[in-house]
Protein backbone atom coordinates (compact mmCIF):
# COMPACT_ATOMS: atom_id res chain seq x y z
CA UNK A 1 0.00 0.00 0.00
CA UNK A 2 1.33 3.47 -1.13
CA UNK A 3 -0.29 6.66 -0.38
CA UNK A 4 0.64 10.27 -1.27
CA UNK A 5 -0.37 13.59 0.18
CA UNK A 6 0.93 16.95 -1.12
CA UNK A 7 1.39 19.66 1.46
CA UNK A 8 1.89 23.61 1.19
CA UNK A 9 2.99 25.92 3.90
CA UNK A 10 3.51 29.20 3.81
CA UNK A 11 6.38 30.40 5.58
CA UNK A 12 7.20 33.84 7.27
CA UNK A 13 10.83 34.37 6.38
CA UNK A 14 14.21 32.61 7.58
CA UNK A 15 13.58 30.24 10.83
CA UNK A 16 12.02 26.85 11.48
CA UNK A 17 8.12 25.82 11.42
CA UNK A 18 7.12 22.68 13.21
CA UNK A 19 5.48 20.30 10.68
CA UNK A 20 5.24 17.29 12.78
CA UNK A 21 1.43 17.21 13.83
CA UNK A 22 0.81 18.26 9.73
CA UNK A 23 2.69 14.83 9.10
CA UNK A 24 0.82 12.86 11.80
CA UNK A 25 -2.83 13.83 10.30
CA UNK A 26 -1.85 12.72 6.94
CA UNK A 27 -0.51 9.15 8.77
CA UNK A 28 -3.41 8.98 10.66
CA UNK A 29 -5.67 9.53 7.95
CA UNK A 30 -3.96 6.90 5.50
CA UNK A 31 -5.00 4.26 8.42
CA UNK A 32 -0.83 3.54 8.33
CA UNK A 33 -0.53 1.13 11.50
CA UNK A 34 3.08 0.19 10.59
CA UNK A 35 5.69 1.17 7.80
CA UNK A 36 7.11 4.62 6.35
CA UNK A 37 6.88 7.91 5.94
CA UNK A 38 8.83 9.69 3.59
CA UNK A 39 8.41 13.59 4.13
CA UNK A 40 10.37 15.64 0.91
CA UNK A 41 10.73 19.00 0.21
CA UNK A 42 10.94 20.25 -3.45
CA UNK A 43 13.12 23.31 -2.81
CA UNK A 44 16.44 23.61 -3.08
CA UNK A 45 16.21 26.77 -0.63
CA UNK A 46 14.81 25.74 2.33
CA UNK A 47 15.09 22.40 4.23
CA UNK A 48 13.75 19.56 7.04
CA UNK A 49 15.47 18.88 10.03
CA UNK A 50 14.39 16.30 12.94
CA UNK A 51 15.31 18.96 15.89
CA UNK A 52 15.13 19.28 20.05
CA UNK A 53 11.36 20.34 20.31
CA UNK A 54 11.36 21.41 24.16
CA UNK A 55 13.50 24.54 23.75
CA UNK A 56 13.32 26.90 20.80
CA UNK A 57 16.32 27.96 21.90
CA UNK A 58 18.00 25.19 19.91
CA UNK A 59 16.65 26.09 16.45
CA UNK A 60 18.29 29.98 17.31
CA UNK A 61 21.38 28.69 18.16
CA UNK A 62 21.36 26.48 15.14
CA UNK A 63 20.60 29.62 13.23
CA UNK A 64 23.53 31.33 14.43
CA UNK A 65 25.99 28.35 13.61
CA UNK A 66 24.53 28.23 10.03
CA UNK A 67 24.90 31.95 9.28
CA UNK A 68 28.80 31.16 10.62
CA UNK A 69 29.09 27.63 8.15
CA UNK A 70 27.12 29.33 4.87
CA UNK A 71 26.70 33.11 5.82
CA UNK A 72 24.62 35.54 3.69
CA UNK A 73 26.48 37.64 1.41
CA UNK A 74 29.66 36.34 1.72
CA UNK A 75 32.04 38.52 -0.58
CA UNK A 76 33.55 35.22 -2.17
CA UNK A 77 29.65 34.01 -3.57
CA UNK A 78 29.13 34.22 -7.70
CA UNK A 79 25.57 33.48 -7.36
CA UNK A 80 23.65 36.43 -5.80
CA UNK A 81 20.73 36.39 -8.38
CA UNK A 82 17.82 36.42 -5.76
CA UNK A 83 20.00 38.67 -3.28
CA UNK A 84 22.41 38.49 -0.56
CA UNK A 85 20.62 35.54 1.19
CA UNK A 86 20.44 33.23 -2.03
CA UNK A 87 23.54 31.70 -1.98
CA UNK A 88 23.08 31.20 1.16
CA UNK A 89 19.86 29.40 1.31
CA UNK A 90 20.75 26.73 -1.33
CA UNK A 91 24.15 25.46 0.98
CA UNK A 92 22.25 25.30 4.36
CA UNK A 93 19.61 23.20 2.29
CA UNK A 94 22.52 20.73 1.24
CA UNK A 95 24.13 21.11 4.39
CA UNK A 96 21.06 19.77 6.71
CA UNK A 97 19.05 17.75 4.44
CA UNK A 98 15.43 17.78 1.46
CA UNK A 99 14.54 14.11 2.23
CA UNK A 100 13.45 12.41 5.69
CA UNK A 101 12.40 8.92 6.26
CA UNK A 102 10.52 8.13 9.19
CA UNK A 103 9.38 4.97 10.64
CA UNK A 104 5.62 4.63 11.90
CA UNK A 105 4.65 2.40 14.65
CA UNK A 106 0.70 1.67 15.98
CA UNK A 107 -0.17 4.58 13.86
CA UNK A 108 2.44 7.07 15.04
CA UNK A 109 5.80 8.47 14.01
CA UNK A 110 8.05 7.16 15.87
CA UNK A 111 9.90 9.86 16.89
CA UNK A 112 12.19 9.62 20.20
CA UNK A 113 10.50 11.95 22.74
CA UNK A 114 12.16 15.28 21.97
CA UNK A 115 12.39 14.80 17.91
CA UNK A 116 10.35 17.49 15.77
CA UNK A 117 10.27 17.74 12.15
CA UNK A 118 10.71 21.21 10.87
CA UNK A 119 10.59 23.03 7.93
CA UNK A 120 13.63 25.34 7.98
CA UNK A 121 13.03 28.73 5.35
CA UNK A 122 16.20 29.96 4.53
CA UNK A 123 15.57 32.82 2.77
CA UNK A 124 14.61 36.04 4.21
CA UNK A 125 11.21 36.17 2.55
CA UNK A 126 8.35 34.37 3.08
CA UNK A 127 7.33 31.37 0.60
CA UNK A 128 5.29 28.82 0.25
CA UNK A 129 7.14 25.61 0.28
CA UNK A 130 5.70 22.25 -1.40
CA UNK A 131 6.34 19.19 0.60
CA UNK A 132 5.45 15.89 -0.67
CA UNK A 133 4.52 12.86 2.03
CA UNK A 134 4.92 8.94 1.18
CA UNK A 135 3.32 6.57 3.06
CA UNK A 136 4.17 3.01 2.29
CA UNK A 137 3.25 -0.36 4.41
CA UNK B 1 6.17 -7.41 3.39
CA UNK B 2 7.84 -4.95 6.08
CA UNK B 3 9.25 -5.64 9.40
CA UNK B 4 10.36 -3.17 12.13
CA UNK B 5 12.90 -3.82 14.82
CA UNK B 6 13.92 -1.53 17.49
CA UNK B 7 17.61 -1.84 18.46
CA UNK B 8 19.58 -0.25 21.86
CA UNK B 9 22.84 0.72 21.76
CA UNK B 10 24.99 1.92 25.05
CA UNK B 11 27.37 4.46 23.78
CA UNK B 12 30.57 5.51 25.80
CA UNK B 13 30.36 9.24 25.02
CA UNK B 14 30.96 11.10 22.11
CA UNK B 15 32.38 8.64 19.08
CA UNK B 16 31.61 6.12 16.82
CA UNK B 17 30.29 2.61 17.32
CA UNK B 18 30.11 0.46 14.42
CA UNK B 19 26.87 -0.89 13.79
CA UNK B 20 26.56 -2.17 10.40
CA UNK B 21 27.01 -5.99 11.56
CA UNK B 22 23.82 -5.71 14.49
CA UNK B 23 21.65 -3.99 11.39
CA UNK B 24 23.24 -7.17 8.88
CA UNK B 25 21.91 -9.81 11.58
CA UNK B 26 18.29 -8.18 11.26
CA UNK B 27 18.10 -8.44 7.71
CA UNK B 28 19.30 -11.81 7.85
CA UNK B 29 16.65 -13.12 10.48
CA UNK B 30 13.82 -11.47 8.35
CA UNK B 31 15.13 -13.57 5.37
CA UNK B 32 14.58 -10.35 2.99
CA UNK B 33 16.47 -10.60 -0.20
CA UNK B 34 15.99 -7.63 -2.06
CA UNK B 35 14.72 -4.63 -0.97
CA UNK B 36 15.66 -1.55 1.47
CA UNK B 37 16.40 -0.86 5.05
CA UNK B 38 15.65 2.00 6.76
CA UNK B 39 17.65 3.06 9.79
CA UNK B 40 16.20 5.71 12.15
CA UNK B 41 17.66 7.27 15.24
CA UNK B 42 15.03 8.30 17.71
CA UNK B 43 17.90 11.72 19.16
CA UNK B 44 18.83 14.45 18.27
CA UNK B 45 22.30 14.57 20.17
CA UNK B 46 23.89 11.79 18.37
CA UNK B 47 23.56 10.64 14.82
CA UNK B 48 23.81 8.26 12.04
CA UNK B 49 26.44 8.60 9.67
CA UNK B 50 27.93 6.39 6.53
CA UNK B 51 31.89 6.85 6.92
CA UNK B 52 34.74 4.75 5.99
CA UNK B 53 35.41 1.87 7.65
CA UNK B 54 39.38 0.51 7.22
CA UNK B 55 41.14 3.30 8.87
CA UNK B 56 39.96 4.66 12.39
CA UNK B 57 41.58 7.92 11.82
CA UNK B 58 38.83 9.01 9.74
CA UNK B 59 36.49 9.09 12.48
CA UNK B 60 39.50 11.21 14.47
CA UNK B 61 39.91 13.61 11.98
CA UNK B 62 36.07 13.81 11.45
CA UNK B 63 35.33 15.08 14.45
CA UNK B 64 38.71 17.39 14.95
CA UNK B 65 36.41 18.81 11.99
CA UNK B 66 32.98 18.42 13.59
CA UNK B 67 34.63 20.12 16.87
CA UNK B 68 35.27 23.19 14.20
CA UNK B 69 32.16 23.26 12.79
CA UNK B 70 30.03 23.43 15.93
CA UNK B 71 32.34 23.63 18.93
CA UNK B 72 31.75 22.87 22.56
CA UNK B 73 31.03 25.75 24.97
CA UNK B 74 30.56 28.23 22.27
CA UNK B 75 29.71 31.86 23.63
CA UNK B 76 27.28 32.34 21.23
CA UNK B 77 25.33 29.47 22.53
CA UNK B 78 22.08 29.99 24.54
CA UNK B 79 20.92 26.46 24.87
CA UNK B 80 23.23 25.16 27.37
CA UNK B 81 20.61 23.24 29.54
CA UNK B 82 22.89 19.83 29.59
CA UNK B 83 26.18 21.51 29.50
CA UNK B 84 28.66 22.81 27.34
CA UNK B 85 28.15 19.87 24.81
CA UNK B 86 24.45 20.22 24.80
CA UNK B 87 23.86 22.55 21.62
CA UNK B 88 26.73 21.07 19.70
CA UNK B 89 25.44 17.72 20.09
CA UNK B 90 22.43 19.23 18.25
CA UNK B 91 24.02 20.62 15.77
CA UNK B 92 26.68 17.79 14.78
CA UNK B 93 23.02 15.61 14.38
CA UNK B 94 21.57 18.36 12.17
CA UNK B 95 24.92 18.23 10.01
CA UNK B 96 25.05 14.57 9.56
CA UNK B 97 21.94 12.34 9.56
CA UNK B 98 18.77 11.06 11.75
CA UNK B 99 17.66 8.49 9.17
CA UNK B 100 19.45 6.02 6.41
CA UNK B 101 18.21 4.18 3.46
CA UNK B 102 20.31 1.27 2.85
CA UNK B 103 19.35 -0.78 -0.26
CA UNK B 104 19.49 -4.37 0.44
CA UNK B 105 20.84 -6.78 -2.42
CA UNK B 106 20.98 -10.65 -2.24
CA UNK B 107 20.37 -10.46 1.59
CA UNK B 108 22.90 -8.16 2.43
CA UNK B 109 23.14 -4.15 2.94
CA UNK B 110 24.05 -3.25 -0.55
CA UNK B 111 27.28 -1.36 1.30
CA UNK B 112 30.16 0.25 -1.17
CA UNK B 113 33.80 -2.27 0.05
CA UNK B 114 34.68 0.64 2.86
CA UNK B 115 31.24 1.90 3.58
CA UNK B 116 30.29 0.88 7.75
CA UNK B 117 27.23 2.09 9.43
CA UNK B 118 27.75 4.37 12.86
CA UNK B 119 26.37 5.58 15.20
CA UNK B 120 27.81 8.70 16.59
CA UNK B 121 27.31 9.82 20.01
CA UNK B 122 28.17 13.41 20.31
CA UNK B 123 27.74 14.22 23.76
CA UNK B 124 30.46 13.28 26.48
CA UNK B 125 28.61 10.76 28.61
CA UNK B 126 27.57 7.80 27.30
CA UNK B 127 23.74 6.92 26.97
CA UNK B 128 21.35 4.49 25.54
CA UNK B 129 20.64 5.16 22.16
CA UNK B 130 17.33 4.14 20.20
CA UNK B 131 17.28 2.64 16.84
CA UNK B 132 14.17 1.74 14.76
CA UNK B 133 15.18 -0.49 11.77
CA UNK B 134 12.27 -1.30 8.93
CA UNK B 135 12.78 -3.66 6.54
CA UNK B 136 10.29 -3.87 3.56
CA UNK B 137 10.90 -6.00 0.49
CA UNK C 1 6.71 -4.19 -6.24
CA UNK C 2 10.83 -3.80 -6.33
CA UNK C 3 12.98 -3.16 -8.61
CA UNK C 4 16.89 -2.51 -8.45
CA UNK C 5 19.31 -1.39 -10.77
CA UNK C 6 23.31 -0.41 -10.52
CA UNK C 7 24.12 2.58 -12.58
CA UNK C 8 27.56 3.56 -13.09
CA UNK C 9 29.15 7.09 -13.30
CA UNK C 10 33.13 7.68 -14.05
CA UNK C 11 33.70 11.41 -12.92
CA UNK C 12 36.44 13.06 -13.73
CA UNK C 13 37.68 14.43 -10.50
CA UNK C 14 36.38 17.43 -8.11
CA UNK C 15 32.73 18.22 -9.17
CA UNK C 16 29.21 17.21 -9.66
CA UNK C 17 27.45 15.36 -12.59
CA UNK C 18 23.98 16.03 -13.05
CA UNK C 19 22.03 12.22 -13.44
CA UNK C 20 18.54 13.11 -13.12
CA UNK C 21 17.86 12.22 -16.28
CA UNK C 22 19.63 8.80 -15.26
CA UNK C 23 17.35 8.41 -12.55
CA UNK C 24 14.41 9.31 -14.37
CA UNK C 25 15.58 7.16 -17.30
CA UNK C 26 15.64 3.79 -14.65
CA UNK C 27 11.89 5.17 -13.57
CA UNK C 28 10.29 5.08 -16.83
CA UNK C 29 11.44 1.62 -17.72
CA UNK C 30 10.36 0.17 -14.70
CA UNK C 31 6.89 1.41 -15.04
CA UNK C 32 6.27 2.85 -11.99
CA UNK C 33 4.07 5.26 -11.80
CA UNK C 34 3.67 6.05 -7.60
CA UNK C 35 6.13 5.39 -5.32
CA UNK C 36 9.60 5.97 -4.17
CA UNK C 37 13.00 5.85 -5.79
CA UNK C 38 15.74 5.38 -3.59
CA UNK C 39 19.38 6.89 -4.67
CA UNK C 40 22.02 5.05 -3.14
CA UNK C 41 25.77 6.04 -3.79
CA UNK C 42 28.36 2.89 -2.66
CA UNK C 43 31.08 5.51 -1.43
CA UNK C 44 32.71 7.81 1.13
CA UNK C 45 34.31 9.90 -0.79
CA UNK C 46 31.77 11.22 -2.96
CA UNK C 47 28.22 11.82 -2.16
CA UNK C 48 24.66 12.94 -3.75
CA UNK C 49 23.04 16.03 -3.45
CA UNK C 50 19.96 17.74 -4.31
CA UNK C 51 21.35 20.90 -5.94
CA UNK C 52 19.30 23.93 -7.64
CA UNK C 53 19.73 22.82 -11.62
CA UNK C 54 19.10 26.13 -13.25
CA UNK C 55 22.75 28.55 -12.57
CA UNK C 56 25.58 26.51 -12.25
CA UNK C 57 27.42 29.47 -10.33
CA UNK C 58 25.31 27.68 -7.39
CA UNK C 59 27.45 24.53 -7.32
CA UNK C 60 30.73 26.95 -7.46
CA UNK C 61 29.85 28.58 -4.75
CA UNK C 62 28.62 25.13 -2.86
CA UNK C 63 32.69 23.96 -3.65
CA UNK C 64 33.82 26.75 -2.54
CA UNK C 65 32.44 26.87 1.11
CA UNK C 66 32.81 22.88 1.42
CA UNK C 67 36.25 23.72 1.04
CA UNK C 68 36.24 25.99 3.81
CA UNK C 69 34.52 23.63 6.13
CA UNK C 70 36.61 20.25 5.18
CA UNK C 71 39.76 22.13 3.47
CA UNK C 72 41.84 19.83 1.30
CA UNK C 73 45.77 19.07 3.60
CA UNK C 74 44.60 20.57 6.46
CA UNK C 75 47.46 20.12 8.75
CA UNK C 76 45.10 18.54 11.57
CA UNK C 77 44.89 15.52 9.12
CA UNK C 78 45.74 12.19 10.49
CA UNK C 79 44.37 10.24 7.42
CA UNK C 80 45.96 11.02 4.63
CA UNK C 81 46.52 7.66 2.92
CA UNK C 82 45.44 8.82 -0.92
CA UNK C 83 46.56 12.33 -1.13
CA UNK C 84 45.45 15.80 0.62
CA UNK C 85 41.93 15.71 -0.74
CA UNK C 86 41.11 12.12 1.27
CA UNK C 87 40.22 13.20 4.43
CA UNK C 88 38.14 16.23 2.53
CA UNK C 89 36.46 14.13 0.50
CA UNK C 90 34.99 11.50 3.71
CA UNK C 91 34.14 14.99 5.74
CA UNK C 92 32.69 16.35 2.32
CA UNK C 93 30.91 12.62 1.71
CA UNK C 94 29.34 13.05 5.29
CA UNK C 95 28.32 16.40 5.68
CA UNK C 96 26.25 16.18 2.52
CA UNK C 97 24.52 13.05 1.74
CA UNK C 98 24.42 9.32 0.22
CA UNK C 99 21.28 8.30 0.52
CA UNK C 100 18.38 10.05 -1.31
CA UNK C 101 14.88 9.24 -0.86
CA UNK C 102 12.39 10.76 -3.88
CA UNK C 103 9.18 9.99 -4.75
CA UNK C 104 7.33 9.32 -7.88
CA UNK C 105 3.87 10.61 -9.13
CA UNK C 106 3.01 9.86 -12.22
CA UNK C 107 5.89 8.05 -13.40
CA UNK C 108 8.39 10.99 -12.67
CA UNK C 109 10.46 12.03 -9.74
CA UNK C 110 8.23 14.10 -8.02
CA UNK C 111 11.32 16.91 -8.14
CA UNK C 112 10.61 20.83 -7.60
CA UNK C 113 11.21 23.17 -10.57
CA UNK C 114 14.59 23.99 -9.77
CA UNK C 115 15.89 20.98 -8.07
CA UNK C 116 18.26 18.24 -9.86
CA UNK C 117 20.03 14.83 -8.72
CA UNK C 118 23.42 15.44 -8.61
CA UNK C 119 26.66 13.48 -7.83
CA UNK C 120 29.66 14.86 -5.78
CA UNK C 121 33.20 13.92 -6.81
CA UNK C 122 34.85 14.75 -3.71
CA UNK C 123 38.37 13.45 -4.99
CA UNK C 124 40.33 14.95 -7.11
CA UNK C 125 40.99 12.63 -9.81
CA UNK C 126 37.87 10.58 -11.47
CA UNK C 127 36.47 7.70 -10.40
CA UNK C 128 34.12 5.29 -11.32
CA UNK C 129 31.43 5.76 -9.06
CA UNK C 130 28.43 2.66 -8.25
CA UNK C 131 24.56 4.03 -7.27
CA UNK C 132 22.29 1.53 -6.23
CA UNK C 133 18.42 2.75 -7.58
CA UNK C 134 15.51 0.91 -5.26
CA UNK C 135 12.48 1.67 -7.06
CA UNK C 136 9.29 0.61 -5.09
CA UNK C 137 5.66 1.08 -5.37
Amino acid sequence: MIEQTNLEFRTRGRGTTDITADVQRVITESGIKKGICTVFLQHTSASLILCENADRDVRIDLEMLLSRLAPDNDPAYIHDTEGPDDMAAHARSILTSNSLSIPVTDGQLALGTWQGVYLYEHRHAGHVRSVVLTVYW
